[in-house]
């Protein structure tokens, strides 16, 4: 199998057909990207790493964030972590209250902004500073040193982030939140507005697709990553997480910045970025792409 | 790797630490079932059989039936069904109707109840008799020509299934229903009362392992088959699939007679079975022994 | 205060600006009636009867059957049935599961299609035949004995009324029901296909403004009276019942055949129609009149 | 009538027969009060007022402030207002975010907490100071100069009100709010922590049964004042305005820290006071005082 020829392929048919969809619009700073740029990144387990398109450029990582800060958690502490957040598909859009109302303040799954607030305050107590935690784990994995928030959107998110302030006070309300909401809050956003590449993103991956081994050791054992891919397949793609596994076949987590990690166990991790999104947040060049690789590779897990 | 000896095993630790959890009360029939029987049988692709406790007594497979029926309409006509039904975690109970109002008569997934109605629906439309189609279907890939309908479940579920009846002309109020409502649920609650031995279950599903392969020839194409996994995946236990998916790792889809049947692409097809019901429904005993498998295995597709 | 001049005047200003809205389509039969016709009749405590408009004409009551139904099981035995209902406004149209499933059962109001159906079955039990009842009753208090069933909607109502069955099958299966579904179902349809006029029903509905005294004597207490007047008001127009109050200040209930039945305690029972609905499904004519007669005469409650 | 000897024997009722239910204990300070405190007053319309109980005692108004406020944002603007909140009941508790999440931030009603946070933005552009503009008019209408904030529960409500917070910010996130959230809440709370007497209350509120004449000339027009009274009846008391209007009959506004307000249009205004609440957030007593007293005198509006 010719990776490389795979992903020159469907990059040049994604620049054929490009897709509809609009970038998202509510975090000033991401409305300003060229919304036809997309990118795609392999980084095999067997140490290569493929890569086509825009694949060296940094754009917003934003929810994708939140598989790392959950693989930071569960790796320091898990019991604490599933008291306060299920791990069920939401069936809801990812900034919703509704459920959250119904649920008594315990946020669906990890990966819906709420749960990922709640994450971030265990992250927080654990670490006393879970975005510079999420900083350096983040350059060691991609063996980028140069990783870091760009800082325009981490200040525009403040800004207009009503939606979370308003998660943040009502998990409060319901003592699901134990550090101050202004200090979830503000690590919650530097780590969404951490900018990096496809190819940065696939080899930060790695771990997820081998194991649990990264770039320095292991970060995970072997049944956390695989119980960490299941939760990215039932719940790591908002409200269409039952049709990307249709689609796709592959753990996955998106982020409105156009970003899509994917994971193939034992084979490899792929990053997509494309900043128009469909109706669900998800990146819609990204997802046609990763049908069509799992299509032509076989790499779905079922 | 030992399977006889890792089934006879996961037995003896079932038999000594009984899960808790009630039989299904709400269909007469199924109440006077011994709740402390449990029964396994893994059908692998290699061709071999293995089964340990109850493996080859019958029960009722109910909510299983909807594996079937949905692979025998793929089978026939993919497009018409997935106009009228979606693929989507439903983060419900599975007879609930609220989220049928909210999203005006499509259903969320062909395995909640609703979903259920319209895959017989558009089965009744396609081959005249649904119940008729899956039964011949069953016998041949069991090969097991006396798999029948218990006729007494079928009689007790047709006089108490109101929640049934009430989705059924709800669908309809949608148009989303064009049988008679009497007819579509005659089919079904005979579909659900169907009777099979573990054993009888993990061969009748083997081509779901096999890449659509059966007894007699290809069933579904690899792709369809690909799919059909990830849909029991994300919606194949309820409410529960995403904990199913953390704990198990393996498309699943329960029963509430307490049968569950696991797919392992590639390598096996598992069926498990014991009364009792955890909260959502599913068999106590089995999702115990299912994660416990799998986590001795490596089987989980994670 | 020259009631004859108000009544042609409002006459007037609906024929000059005949409201927007459409005719209900769901049930055969109300689609043909002529959409711009308006009349209204306005039945005294002291005795006289005014009206203006297609006063005479009869049309489908409809909804409005459902305060008669309630008065007559109120009048023999309210105990039972306030527990099998409640009395809250439902803040969701009318013939919606979703309240039903959250509240188990135990519909929100009498008013409701729901509800309705609850109250019909009580009234089954307690008389034998509830339609009979109903028919009587409005008969006698109208002192129109040829007061009957529209059977062509009645009819059609039974063909394609999947939701109110589904409504009916949903109240059986909490065990809300205790008649077979079509018998409830039947009395339903034929009490809502009642054929009345404005004039039939401002005097069938006296009682309500009389303190409990209809035609031939007292029907109900004057404190069953007030309470039945504070249900109309806070349910009687589906969830448009808060607006109904700042728009009109009387309690009133509606049917989708443009009736309303508006009644001003201590001075008068007023009925209006005009067959085009707002989006509440209440008559666009009807409540712009009631609004005016009410601002006109002073008769608010408040 | 001998409305002072009604009023004694009320006391007499609830003295002897204490209802159950407990003090809200939700806000630091309001715990602290004696459960089994009970008054009442009568302002009557013709100038006279009656009293029994601990009607002199100073209570917090919490939401009955609501009513104060949606009067003097009508008194000077009505148009803005009823764009940005409905006027339906809302069938929810007083806090909660699933109708507002559904409705896309426009509140059910000016009575739920987030129409109110809305009346309050919305009286806060109108005068620059919201709080200071109640005070003011409540000092007037009491005739008592000494009303004013209880300092220690205002900060105390400041420290605690989580839950309005994530309302407040919600609002603001469909931008429903346009002054900064820490305003809003402030104001907010302080008017709800305004302490006020039974006496006081139904003399602050005697322009509601007296056609909009307050103590010092017009307040609101008779139109006004009948839509204000309707609203009141249909949203005053939370999801508990059915079973009101079914015992009690008249328009009522109810706070959490026991008091309700209660108008007789044309006859007299009422304040009863118990701290002791059933399980919608209503005065036990107070609800079980005022139905005796509308059964008594009559002065239901039906």
């Amino acid at each position: 199998m010719n990776i490389q020829y795979l992903l020159d392929d469907l990059v040049a048919d994604i620049k054929a057909t490009p897709p509809e969809g609009n970038v998202a619009d509510y975090i000033p700073g991401l409305e300003t990207v060229d919304p036809d740029q997309f990118g795609i990144a392999v980084a095999m387990n067997s140490g290569e790493t493929y890569s086509a398109g825009n694949s060296s450029t940094e754009f917003s990582i934003q929810s994708i964030s939140k598989v790392f800060t959950l693989a930071l958690t569960i790796a320091k502490d898990e019991d604490d972590l599933w008291t306060r957040v299920s791990r069920e598909p939401s069936g809801t859009p990812f900034n919703s209250l509704v459920q959250l109302e119904h649920e008594h303040g315990i946020p669906r799954n990890p990966f819906i902004n709420s749960g990922a607030l709640v994450v971030t305050d265990r992250l927080l107590t654990l670490t006393g500073d879970s975005h510079a935690c999420l900083q350096t784990f983040l350059r060691e994995q991609s063996s980028n040193p140069s990783i870091e928030v760009n800082e325009a959107i981490a200040a525009s998110e403040s800004l207009t982030g009503h939606r979370n302030a308003s998660l943040a006070y009502f998990l409060t309300s319901y003592q699901n939140l134990v550090n101050p909401v202004p200090e979830v809050l503000n690590a919650y956003f530097r780590q969404c507005a951490i900018a990096m590449s496809c190819e940065d993103l696939a080899r930060g991956g790695s771990f997820l697709s081998r194991g649990g081994i990264g770039a320095n050791g292991r970060v995970l054992t072997a049944d956390q990553v695989r119980r960490l891919n299941a939760v990215m397949l039932t719940c790591g793609t908002y409200d269409a997480a039952g049709d990307f596994a249709y689609r796709v076949g592959l753990p996955c987590k998106s982020g409105v910045g156009g970003g899509i990690l994917a994971v193939a166990p034992g084979t490899c991790t792929i990053a997509v970025w494309g900043p128009r999104l469909g109706k669900s947040g998800n990146s819609a060049a990204g997802v046609t792409a990763l049908a069509k690789l799992t299509e032509r590779t076989g790499w779905s897990v079922f």
